[in-house]
């Protein structure tokens, strides 16, 4: 690396200090006595404002022009990396900034407040002003673009909303009229698990599947949260998940997400750790990881045939049905449940495409507040056949508006649509993946996600490395079929 | 508060910086998985260097001439303590801070290697080397000044270097033959415990005896590290300690002294949190505090009758003695250890006494690196009457030299005689201290402590909160009258 000594010192204060926020949030959310958040509050602030001072510093901008036109690909790479940082950040005031981290700040106890209650109208004002300044904020980004289009931007910031609003709406209209086939014609699947499983053991038994398709602990941890994630970097990547008595898969398949992320992370090139180099290509591609290992994987008949042994030991008294009836009831598709996190390979995608619709139209002003828990139900019962009970599982279930995360939603599908482009790659290049599983050939597929994608870090954009992992652009297709295929199957139609 | 808006907003940053520091250091040392430390030493260097550069910045200092003159002793206080900071961190080039860092960095994995080793000689070159740069560091500071004197302020900046001097050799006058008389005339002490005691037990056992002195676990936690210390804020004040199967009681103790730690800090005035007013008033102090739990309290044999209960619940199968045996067997005398960490409340002082007089003059150039074995080795059979085994349970048992930390040892002395000043004031202000414990009314205790020290936050000076909460200068005959009482009775002299 040729680069100015003090541009790359900028550079890495901005990664150093992202992943010492990522750590005070984990320490918050899994290690923090209750108290500690009166501190944390203002530890976190401290550090986001010397970040953004430090991205929109002048200095920057001028280093920034000097290392324009570098020819390396690693080089060219941290440049558009912290270009597009420094360039964002300058446009949008200070001041404004400020404004939206206190309105966020005030609306999240809101939001849980409103969830207990189930009462819409008590956080719609705080929601109201949010999007207000969320339509600010991408104004003064770009006046002349969608404002949608500008946020999306935060997550996905180089494949275009235009191709993910196309795959949204063909999933849309593949995913409905499927779904309406197996509410009909589909036979009913009963649940092939027993009804209460030990804390302990649930997390026993996490640990030896993180065992089974090789966790690294010496650079990780599990432990539990309210909503399971992942952070870190390269040297130290955990994970964590949440155990429900009553629900066996649903913690394992949530740790097994988690694995697809911290693997995506723990395979990064660490000679580069403390630039853009060493760090993911933004949401979608972080999510067909997660999507690939928890869906492709954790959800394939193989992978319960080589656990169920498993699952025998550590849960010695359950009754279970066969493996083939266990794989039907992991898969099933569940057609009264309301909530996003809960949900199935196939509804999971309407649950977002209803978010998505919602809060494009609520950034383009074409949707009042007012209105959401009409048009949400609307849309529910519209592409699920399902009416909320209230707006606690309704309309006010998730987390994300009221932190001010406009344009996040898509990635979760455009993720799943990815992972099934990579799933046809490696059953093309590798082999056939219930094979491997049954095997337990995961170094295989390890290989082929690190050559393929980890071990590029940040250096290509999302469209230049999944055509460089696929050979192909995104497309839905690979999606598509498999999803018939699967599904076809398991309800015989 | 009336301070200019930039102004607080420098001592804001910093305060939470140091903070956000000691959680990195927390979770390095409590949670962090064993490879995450090549991310964290830059984490941590980042965080220390932009902490560096608002301390010494030019902008701060023309602040800290407009600031001052205030009247407001909070203000006053506030302003003292940035002050010292900034005119302190502004004499040292950041080159020689650099360099130092750098030094210790690489010291101390030589330092682990070469304790394990027992081989001195190892680590001498790079011991020297710190020492040629602490010196570079005092001269910078005040060329004119005992260079000892100033890295004794790192750490007790207002208690004059003299005045501590004083108490450590009037401690060594009176310790070396009340020790020796021990030695010849007392009667032996015999173990009053078993010799297994189930990890998982202890730390139940450690959580009891947190339930009953009162420890908030709203604002707290109790993990376990290697080296036990305690870290945090007024918000969140969290302890670790050590348990070893073979002993019961330093576990225990270990835990009663980090709690008083974070008792003061959970007791600091929580509506200056970000400022110097909810900071502790340095080492000394904080180590009164914890001496007087570990010491006074923890030690006395009330304590020992009012937890013996729940001993025997926790380990049922134990033998135990009676309960003077207990008490007698909590205090005795350690004739032969050669450890400070593991000493009584006598020998400790002259562990450290020793440390003190080797790295005085070491700073001093009185003394070269080479010969601290044979002086280590001299000093210990002069005070105590033991010759280490080898150096490893020599002069390469702490960590402080290789971490650059001169002028420290001394803080852990003064603060146990500061602790039996207090003692004193607390019998003659509340009563009893045996009577008290026997009771269960820690309540009591706190109230003094929260009223006359902590509540103080750092708004006076160190000998202006002595003088404030016990109406005298330090003096050391509370601590010889309390020792002497004690050990006379336990080793009938």
């Amino acid at each position: 690396m040729e680069m100015d000594e003090e541009f790359i010192q900028y550079v890495e204060r901005v990664e150093n200090l992202n992943e010492i926020i990522g750590i005070l949030h984990w320490d918050q959310e899994v290690m923090m006595p209750i108290d500690g958040i009166n501190a944390r509050a203002m530890q976190i602030s401290t550090l986001s404002s010397m970040r953004h001072e430090l991205i929109v510093d002048e200095r920057l901008g001028e280093l920034i022009k000097k290392e324009a036109g570098r020819k390396n690909e690693e080089e060219k790479a941290i440049h558009r990396e912290i270009k597009r940082l420094h360039e964002r950040a300058s446009l949008v005031p200070a001041e404004l900034v400020k404004e939206l981290s206190q309105l966020t700040s005030r609306a999240f106890p809101i939001w849980v407040e409103s969830k207990q209650k189930a009462d819409f109208r008590n956080f719609e004002k705080s929601l109201r002003l949010i999007i207000e300044k969320k339509r600010e904020m991408a104004n003064c980004i770009d006046r002349e673009k969608d404002p949608y289009e500008v946020l999306v931007e935060d997550y996905e910031p180089y494949l275009s909303l235009s191709s993910m609003e196309q795959i949204l709406s063909e999933l849309k209209d593949s995913l409905i009229p499927l779904i309406e086939e197996i509410r009909e014609r589909g036979k009913a699947v009963e649940e092939a698990f027993g009804d209460s499983f030990d804390i302990q053991d649930q997390k026993y038994l996490s640990e030896d599947v993180l065992n089974l398709v090789g966790y690294d602990w010496q650079r990780g941890r599990l432990d539990t949260s309210p909503h399971p994630f992942s952070m870190g970097n390269v040297f130290d990547a955990r994970i964590t998940t949440r155990f429900e008595e009553e629900d066996i898969v649903g913690g394992l398949l949530s740790t097994i997400h988690e694995f697809g992320h911290s693997l995506y992370t723990l395979s990064l090139p660490s000679e580069h750790y403390g630039t853009p180099l060493c760090g993911d290509m933004g949401m979608i591609i972080h999510e067909s990881q997660s999507r690939f290992w928890e869906n492709h994987v954790g959800k394939s008949l193989s992978f319960w045939e080589s656990i169920l042994p498993i699952i025998k030991v550590r849960f010695p008294k359950t009754k279970l049905g066969n493996v083939e009836h266990i794989y039907r009831s992991v898969n099933r598709v569940k057609l009264q449940n309301p909530i996003r996190v809960n949900a199935d390979e196939l509804t999971y995608h309407l649950h977002i495409i209803i978010r998505y619709e919602i809060e494009s139209a609520l950034i383009r002003q074409e949707l009042q507040t007012s209105e959401i828990p009409a048009m949400w139900n609307e849309k529910m019962e519209e592409y699920l056949g399902i009416t909320p009970e209230n707006d606690s599982v309704g309309c006010l279930q998730d987390i994300h508006w009221s932190h001010g995360s406009f344009g996040y939603f898509p990635t979760y599908s455009i993720g799943s649509i990815l992972a099934a482009q990579i799933n046809h790659c490696i059953e093309r290049e590798v082999g056939n993946l219930e094979d491997l599983i049954r095997r337990g050939d995961y170094n295989s597929l390890k290989e082929w996600l690190n050559k393929n994608i980890h071990s590029h870090g940040g250096k290509y954009t999302t469209p230049e490395l999944i055509k460089k992992a696929t050979g192909e652009d995104i497309k839905i297709d690979y999606f598509i079929q498999y999803i018939n295929e699967k599904y076809s199957n398991i309800y015989e139609i």
